[in-house]
């Protein structure tokens, strides 16, 4: 059993190509951080960004296939790690049915004025609980 | 009467903002170029950039309002004149019910075999002709 | 005679290619927004986004050559019209001696907490006439 | 002692920023692949993208400060480990006196006409050994 998800759809556009013929990797940070907009919303519900609370400690991506323009892509968003005042964004890019990419961000929950990490609040745990990647 | 347009809509991503608040004006000419796929599969069926046939001579875009991360945009594409082997395509992003943009890119019908232009067939023009901004 | 310009070099990235092998078209707008730095510290010295003073009303970008991964490029700027509250930038690429894109992006010297257009103040027209193509 | 880097220095653009004020993260991954211009060079000295000879397997990175437009950045790029047929980049992003990220990309020589791993030629085996990061 692999939890519930977030899915977002979109096809990849020209400019996201290379000179490879394929979609170039710098591409995927971009798609998984704009996948994690549902997320981003347990926290400011307006997605209002003079309001933020988090902040982004690290991410990787690890590339398992290439990955077409001209095929309609899928990013599926999971939570991977539930901690104090940070957590972990596990996502998976599909393609055609093959895993094309993989990776993590490091999210810490923060305050912006006071310049400290704050702990997740109980009914965001429970958010978390449920997208849980298992 | 304005005629049929082919529409795309999708969520800005965090990533377009820029740090004025909004969403940065050199994502248009990106959002542009991925909403003119409907038009570049009349020339390419499958998108195969192997065998690619149109070259863009020019775009312009002007900025009619402010764009928002958070809320949902559209972007509308028509054929703005049909020549002999070039054409315009005209564009318009909205967002909330506002135009927040419009532009044209002039692109040619064009053989990167033998470099040289080539006359627009008939049954494309028919296709145009569907989809001209009135 | 062709007046005085700024002038920016840098390599073009492997992430700028695309899929037909050259550079894509939608980095120019981005390049050449990177290039009005110069003019952007006029209106802010210490280009301060808290306090800026500019929008953008229009781009337009002419492709006249293939721009390529791997050789170095250059973007000249220069002022291409000084009206009242408004001004043209007109900037060009060139690579390996070539002029490869050129275009012009229409700015308004704003302010943001009225919402009203101000005034060009004389000692900005001043530097504008220093590098006004002619 | 920390070894020898190959050291690229840009400004950051407009573009670069988002609505928090900062440069945005997804940047960093394309400066990142940028600035591994001198190691693709090794494998392909005129960075001939018809024929490639690398596939990046995996790429992190890590924030440590914030990012800002209008000052100068450095990356420093150098070789964090030297297998048979993969190595990894080690990078640092550097502005103002302080180190605001760190990633390191794994990286494969491939025939991309075989399908395969191929070993790193000798020569090149010695370049890395003079940038490895100690």
């Amino acid at each position: 059993m692999s939890g519930k998800y977030f899915s977002e759809s979109f096809n990849p556009r020209f400019s996201d190509t290379d000179a490879l013929g394929h979609i170039n990797n710098t591409m995927v940070p971009v798609w998984f951080e704009g996948a994690r907009d549902p997320i981003f919303k347990w926290f400011s519900p307006e997605l209002d960004t003079s309001n933020w609370k988090l902040i982004l400690a690290k991410i990787d991506a690890s590339f398992h296939g290439q990955m077409y323009y001209g095929q309609e892509m899928e990013v599926r968003t999971y939570i991977g790690r539930i901690g104090s005042s940070s957590f972990d964004v596990y996502q998976e890019l599909w393609q055609s049915n093959e895993l094309c990419a993989s990776g993590t961000a490091v999210m810490v929950h923060y305050d912006y004025i006071k310049q400290e990490t704050v702990k997740i609040p109980s009914e965001i745990r429970e958010n978390f609980k449920r997208y849980l990647k298992v």
